[in-house]
């Protein structure tokens, strides 16, 4: 059920107890989702009934409706006490019981129901999203062979989605087809984006009933989650038919994405702030004119959790390290006309990045004679 | 793409304003969920970067990553002002800036990311969940259309669902096909539950590898949405094969369960309170002897969202209204033994409830003689 055996759970457990006597907290309270994945290794989901892990600095809790207790597959977990509540009960109570002396910091999950009910007992909370993002941003050896897994998954759809591509065809057939081959490479599909056109040109379009013409331009974005629950994520631009049929602005802005993400590639090393990799990307884009078309972040974390820290964004100075893994993924989306993107995931080495990716990322792939 | 035409929710969106004036609020901010598709019709999910409605006591927004405005799906709301930002913006800043002073609603929904972001804008926060609850707990002629027809829909399902409890069977199997029965019925499946035996004694068990006997008391607990986004709930209990060859003692607590749901349906009626409610059922039951073996509360209110307000649950003062719509679903669980459920959604009416699902609740109609 879990992605790894209990012993990797307790030893992440232990590391945020360590961080929490660090960082001189009174605690962490972390609720179900991905940190709560990361730390025990259980997807349960509580909605508006808490459930929770709470990291006191010596010892660790779960706390659960009785009713969800025997699906949190923690049976084997010397470390964690498991406290089930009844509906009437204050779970909440239960919590800050657990908790010692000083901030409080609340998982970035937690919903506001729950934030507000943890604040009322305790005296002071933050957010804990840095600190717990300190224990998961660095892969280990075995999440990063499930990140390369996972890599390796999409790119078998990638390779055969340009043959999809066809004039005369939906959005939406595409998208059906491309689902089912990510279920057939995954545990469950993520996203599926076929923006062909000026449908391009929303980075966060799904897929639509628009019927692909010769020459279209068409961003393929796609992401699953493994068994493990480790989740790709990749992005291709084609061309319907011959790419010398596309618009000629579209091939032109091509040619400036290609060196945007080459530069920031290039840049990327151990030591670099996010902030930085997003500006050595969009340097580029800026120069060549596209600056305002150039929408979003550069990437962003990936793991259990299909965006996490790192977050590879204007400003940011959170410092990039080895063993981290995260998108490059420059865009230009030209309003109404056109869009465009190049996403791989990458892992920072000692010296530089492996990608994760490893389909091609021009748009000769579309010709057919490459391979001739 | 919503489920009513924008005039709907534009009146919605009135009455919060109203709501925030009487309640001398400084506004409101509702993250991605069921309360926003409440305000707004739209289903948009904003993860880690904010989507949220502002409803400031005499005016509306929303704000949103400008990748996302175009699928939001809002450009005949006339009333609210639709706010983009870009990564490297401060979305809490433009959220902020449209508040007036006073304390401010932040939604149940919001994440700690959200909600500790807006507090270090704002001086004062609460939960809104109680106002927001005020607005969408009544439901109106349209919404008891939509819950009905979801209610007939998972009744169709149900009606279908015991001549799939053969022995030999198992849970998954049934599962399955109850699963693809629901989406015949309903837009998506929300949960199945089969839990036969001993697997029935776990409320939230949802369905395992386990092989159905004859005699096996099985709890089947059904769940879907339909495209306008209003949920189905219905749980049966079953035996497979002869009723009559079902543990003794769990025969005896059906019949004591059949009572306890009835002493709820009688009792209920408007201005009775959530937990005066809860007790009808439960006092059936302790009276009976199995009150430890009813370890949830008695229902849930059910709309957009398959658990909402109210909550029927031992000690709340929430008094219950005509038009609120809710589950009345008492249990009996004997630990690794055997459960059973019985549930209905029902509507609140002047001088009582309609109930919205209407399958036979008793154990016959496994029997197969009761139609001849």
């Amino acid at each position: 059920m879990t992605a790894f055996n209990s012993d990797v759970y307790i030893e992440r457990r232990a590391k945020a107890g360590e961080l929490v006597k660090q960082r001189g907290l009174g605690g962490l309270v972390i609720g179900t989702g991905a940190e709560f994945a990361y730390l025990t290794g259980s997807w349960a989901s509580s909605h508006e009934r808490l459930t929770a892990l709470v990291i006191a600095p010596d010892a660790a809790a779960v706390i659960a409706p009785v009713t969800d207790i025997q699906s949190l597959g923690l049976e084997d977990a010397s470390d964690v006490n498991v406290v089930g509540w009844r509906d009437g009960d204050n779970p909440y109570k239960l919590a800050a019981e657990r908790l010692s002396q000083g901030t409080v910091g609340l998982g970035s999950s937690l919903t506001a129901d729950h934030v507000f009910a943890l604040q009322a007992l305790l005296p002071e909370t933050e957010l804990a999203a840095d600190a717990v993002a300190d224990l998961f941003m660095v892969k280990d050896a075995e999440e990063v062979a499930q990140l390369s897994a996972a890599g390796e998954a999409i790119d078998r759809v990638h390779e055969r989605a340009a043959e999809l591509l066809k004039p005369g065809r939906t959005e939406r057939e595409i998208a059906e087809e491309l689902h089912a081959m990510i279920l057939q490479e995954h545990e469950r599909v993520e996203f599926v984006i076929v923006g062909s056109g000026p449908n391009g040109s929303n980075p966060h379009h799904d897929f639509s009933a628009r019927v692909l013409q010769e020459g279209d331009p068409v961003v393929v974005d796609l992401g699953g989650a493994l068994p493990s629950g480790y989740q790709s994520d990749c992005t291709r631009t084609h061309v319907v038919g011959d790419p010398a049929r596309a618009p000629q602005d579209f091939l032109d802005a091509y040619a400036v994405l290609e060196r945007a993400f080459q530069a920031a590639c290039d840049a990327a090393r151990p030591g670099i702030t996010a902030g930085e990799l997003d500006a050595a990307a969009r340097d580029v884009i800026t120069e060549a004119g596209y600056g305002e078309y150039f929408t979003h972040r550069l990437g962003h974390g990936i793991g259990l959790s299909g965006h996490e820290q790192p977050f590879i964004i204007a400003g940011s100075d959170v410092v990039l390290r080895e063993g981290m893994a995260f998108s490059i993924e420059p865009g230009i989306y030209k309003p109404g006309e056109w869009g465009m993107r190049i996403e791989d995931i990458v892992r920072m080495t000692a010296d530089g990045i492996e990608p994760l990716n490893r389909t091609r990322r021009d748009l000769g792939h579309d010709l057919g004679h490459d391979n001739a």
